[in-house]
């Protein structure tokens, strides 16, 4: 058994429409090479966008037909849906006026001088996806003017040093053009406090976006959406198809709240293939031709429905319960399991000590060596066990919390159970191997604690 | 038939290799996703590499266990591969000192006020894709500084004039961050002189970057490779597998010339994801998570190989060359046809007026009112066709050589022929439709040429 990354067993009629979808081989970029490729996406689109924002349906009706409206678009991965979000922020922050013909065009060297603005920033908190240090780069901001905001010890952003921070690139004529929430966080699983940032992000005029690659997906979950709350008032959402939706890889997707904006901010258009007036999703996405991946994202959301996805998210939560309930059967560690916390959370981040190794640890802040000993053991462990064992389980490096005595952050073990098909058995077996192979490690290292 | 855009009839094996991709869903971004994919990724771009670049042996063999060494990068397209190269570009041209830590870090503000120049520019043909305008935007330099040179009677970019505003923009010390050679162009198939362009790139020190998406895979031609000579002088290459290397939609290439450049330029790290001195290809590539796509280029280059491609290429060739005398036989056009300009023209253009129309027309530099009529008659036919017809020909605007009394350009028909099950029947066929749609419409509009 593999527990790791998004790779997760798919649902069995996506195999035979990867058949279907190559086959045709159809082309979304533009409708005459699209077909009906380029209303399903539409379809979708507005399907997730009800979901997130709930509007009216005189409100989608009126949209339908304008082809000058987007509800998001389909990309490659959440990365690029990451990156156009920034995009349309970054461009939506510097607009157009009578004697400015906008960022767009003019560059942002002309922009930051036409709107006094000495550089340009994205805030989001410590855990941010590293997709958004790829944005700052390629968008020209440059990574330094990331601002990283500390979590709190649920691994949310503490919204106080987000206040501070804000007046202080405010002073400094720093033009933020977003504020990033995350839905959620890659390493830990946490959710940023949404309904409070969006409040903020309305104060200080900020394009809200929320990275819900990974948790947006449990909006479909009656059981769980409440943990979103507050993700209706984000100007933009990132989502995964390929992550918990269970999709092929290649499928992300971004959704806007204002139909208007990738229109205003971002629109492109070619003689030879995306023409002004014509319904071509190309005019609004950063890829140009693109495959029909959208089928699968229909498939599920239609052949599993919202009744069947919920079911598989519900029960990666109980899986992902019961191997936290299963490290504490063994000891490995109570304390660091945000998974009482939180019960959105998909993940589960331990580092695995024998009984004897862990009862020496201080529970409450960790010291420099003690750091330093869990990770030496997780590092070790996880080789040992891919080398000579059955399970693999992912790794990460945490720094907030009681890790702050180890500035380069201590690695820990990080799990996501998506996959339906595996059993207690097999996270009991995963379990039981790390316990071996960490009883092994410790007689090695028998004076490894002195 | 259709007869348009990158669509082509796929070979047998895709279909079901599709099946395989999607069962074993790999994600390429690190090796404990990815597994072998990432070897085969290794593999396909350094052979790739080598039938653009052809360094020897031991240059490849030195390279190939070092981590930090890429080729290129697999791409969800050619936008994303061009949008990749301009990225290094830009990042290659306000690099690290010791006391900057260079555009990556510090942003577009810092690096151009740190290297003292006014703004930033890209410099290509008239006939640049639009991705290259969706780069400009993205990477902060505007759209007003992409500056596009005339082309001449061979759409090919002119020379003289590329010099001029090199020396313009020195003078205005504005950054040229590439110079774009196109092999070919969407529009008319024609191939900048690619050698001259990279003694140019060289004189003035130029980042140089081909965009083959289109024409590039002729280098595996033996009878058409030599029409892109001086490609193996780019910095950077863009291929597209999905248009002439027949895998299915979503596979673009990006080659670096030097293997150092893009760990220098656009490397990224993540401690849950890719590691600094892991193998994974993630550092490198603009997207995050990623399907195995390559397994298709890597079943095209090996099941059909360079003589099955080869004989594809020359196929496509074959047709388009008995499509341009068919035309020329119905007396459509014979003098805007490039493809007798430049063999490796997989594209035709065409405008179809009825004979009688058509010798009303002066042949060398058209009229303001005759270019109107070109374009009528050619955005009437297509409607009319593709809505009562049986086939399907695409269009597009062009503006150079000997329509420059039309500032908007005129509409023309644009063919690719790729597909090898097209036969001459089904050529005939389409032109024969169109010649039929053109009396028709001749008749009723009888008295348009006054």
């Amino acid at each position: 058994m593999y527990c790791h990354g998004n790779t997760s067993a798919l649902p069995f009629f996506q195999r035979p429409l990867s058949k279907l979808v190559t086959s045709l081989n159809q082309n979304v970029v533009k409708i005459e090479t699209s077909s009906t490729m380029t209303f399903l996406e539409k379809e979708v689109l507005i399907k997730l966008h009800k979901l997130f924002f709930n509007e009216i349906n005189a409100f989608y009706e009126k949209c339908i037909t304008n082809n000058n409206k987007t509800f998001g678009c389909i990309t490659s991965g959440g990365t690029v849906a990451n990156l156009t979000a920034m995009w349309v922020a970054r461009n939506n922050a510097f607009p157009k006026t009578e004697d400015f013909e906008g960022i767009e065009k003019e560059g942002v060297i002309s922009a930051l001088k036409y709107y006094e603005y000495n550089d340009m920033a994205i805030v989001g908190s410590e855990l941010m996806h590293y997709s958004f240090r790829k944005a700052a780069d390629i968008l020209g901001l440059g990574l330094n003017n990331i601002y990283s905001i500390p979590t709190d010890s649920e691994y949310k952003m503490r919204t106080d040093l987000l206040i501070k921070k804000l007046e202080e690139l405010k002073l400094k004529r720093i033009k933020v053009i977003a504020l990033i929430g995350i839905a959620c966080t890659t390493e830990v699983g946490s959710i940023d406090n949404l309904e409070v940032l969006a409040e903020i992000a309305k104060k200080y005029n900020i394009f809200f976006h929320v990275d819900g690659a990974w948790g947006g997906s449990f909006i479909i979950s009656d059981k769980y959406k409440y943990l979103l709350k507050g993700i209706e008032k984000a100007d933009s959402i990132t989502i995964d198809g390929h992550k918990l939706l269970y999709t092929p890889m290649g499928c992300g997707v971004i959704l806007f709240k204002s139909p208007y904006i990738a229109s205003k901010t971002i629109k492109k258009v070619a003689s030879y293939i995306i023409r002004e007036n014509s319904m071509d999703h190309g005019k609004t996405t950063l890829e140009g031709s693109r495959p029909a991946n959208i089928l699968y994202l229909h498939a599920s959301l239609t052949l599993l429905g919202q009744h069947g996805l919920s079911t598989l998210l519900d029960m990666a939560i109980y899986n992902t319960k019961y191997m936290a309930s299963l490290k504490c059967n063994y000891k490995i560690d109570k304390q660091s399991d945000p998974i009482f916390k939180d019960n959105l959370n998909k993940n589960i981040n331990y580092y695995n000590l024998s009984n004897e190794n862990n009862s020496k640890l201080n529970n409450s802040l960790y010291s420099k060596e003690e750091n330093q000993i869990i990770s030496y053991f997780t590092n070790e462990l996880q080789f040992r066990q891919k080398k000579y064992g059955k399970g693999f389980v992912s790794k990460t490096t945490i720094k907030s919390a009681k890790y702050s005595n180890c500035k380069d952050g201590i690695s820990v073990f990080r799990v996501v159970i998506a996959n339906p098909l595996v059993t207690k058995e097999n996270i009991k077996f995963v379990i039981e191997e790390q316990i071996k192979f960490g009883l092994d490690l410790e007689k090695e290292k028998s004076n490894f604690i002195n």
